[in-house]
């Protein structure tokens, strides 16, 4: 079995980078293969350009490579701050020219939507600076709708869990050690179902 | 007057540079300065990097203009396609390096956000090839809560208005036409509506 990270973090020291490790090692502990991408570390180009608009585009090799990978993963987590109710452009972008139509997702003849990524389960861990309380109020918490509904499901995962870690700035590293411990057991609890739908 | 015009699509033939074009035609008819942005042009770089998180980091040139310009804009256009419910990734990452704390809004003593942008109005004009119903019922037309809530009344803009126009791919030169048309009368009644107030 094997996972796809997918980080976007832009400070190697940050406790995104933490939470992603720590999911990595864990998947590692259970014998899956993990193919680790640290977006900012690959200098990953977010920009889609015009030539690839083209369903039938010729994709560079890293493009064709992410899009092999995510399409095949038996489990995807991925790990980022809230920026704007939104992820870093670095992921965005990463939506933009790795979910391609034809690859993550087809049309069927009567318009509807058919996810292709053979993923049986995804972990969204998010980050952020506001109570979670405020979060909601203000701004309805829309990271959860757009990696539920508008990504992962439109492309076919529908076992989809995400935890957001709130307050980052504020807290002491037993809260974060705590968070980690939260992070490493949601892993290990997405991996035992795996097995046990095997 | 002036206004800032954010364009975000790859193609310069894209029917979004058509709608820029006309709005800022509209704006020049007024007599208002356009400060024109079509950031796929500019080769805008939306990775917002680890050194410039600090609050009172020392910014590049070229983010610093985008600042400046923002923050005394008297109206704001924006003009992009709907990739997954978001803006493009140069346009994620516009947000992320352009609306800073303390430069696009900050915090008072109660924690509560403070917007800083003069801006008096602003209009998003978003394509999609989903139709209308289909985009609520499936994704909940997360881009009028992104812009809106999230973003600009965040940054102290009060009037937004959103116009989504819908299905691209299979409009007739016609209806991009009349199309066009509306955009212009939007902006030209927000022209008026600035007018107005002064």
């Amino acid at each position: 079995m094997k996972a796809s990270i997918i980080l976007a973090h832009p400070n190697p020291k940050s406790f995104n980078h933490a939470i992603a490790a720590t999911s990595g090692e864990q998947l590692l502990t259970a014998g899956w293969t993990v193919n680790w991408h640290d977006l900012y570390a690959e200098r990953f180009d977010p920009l889609l350009p015009a030539e690839e608009l083209a369903r039938d585009a010729t994709l560079p090799p890293e493009i064709r490579r992410h899009c092999d990978e995510i399409v095949s993963a038996d489990a995807i987590v991925i790990v980022h701050p809230n920026w704007w109710g939104q992820p870093p452009a670095i992921l965005r972008g990463w939506q933009d020219r790795v979910l391609r139509m034809g690859i993550a997702y087809r049309f069927g003849a009567d318009g509807v939507p058919i996810g292709l990524l053979a993923a049986k389960w995804a972990i969204v861990f998010t980050t952020s600076n506001t109570p979670r309380d405020k979060e909601i109020a203000m701004f309805g918490d829309p990271l959860e709708n757009l990696w539920t509904r508008c990504v992962l499901q439109f492309c076919g995962v529908h076992n989809t869990v995400r935890r957001n870690f709130e307050v980052i700035i504020t807290s002491k590293p037993e809260e974060r050690a705590l968070w980690l411990d939260e992070a490493r057991q949601m892993v290990a609890a997405a991996v035992a179902g795996t097995s046990a739908i095997h």
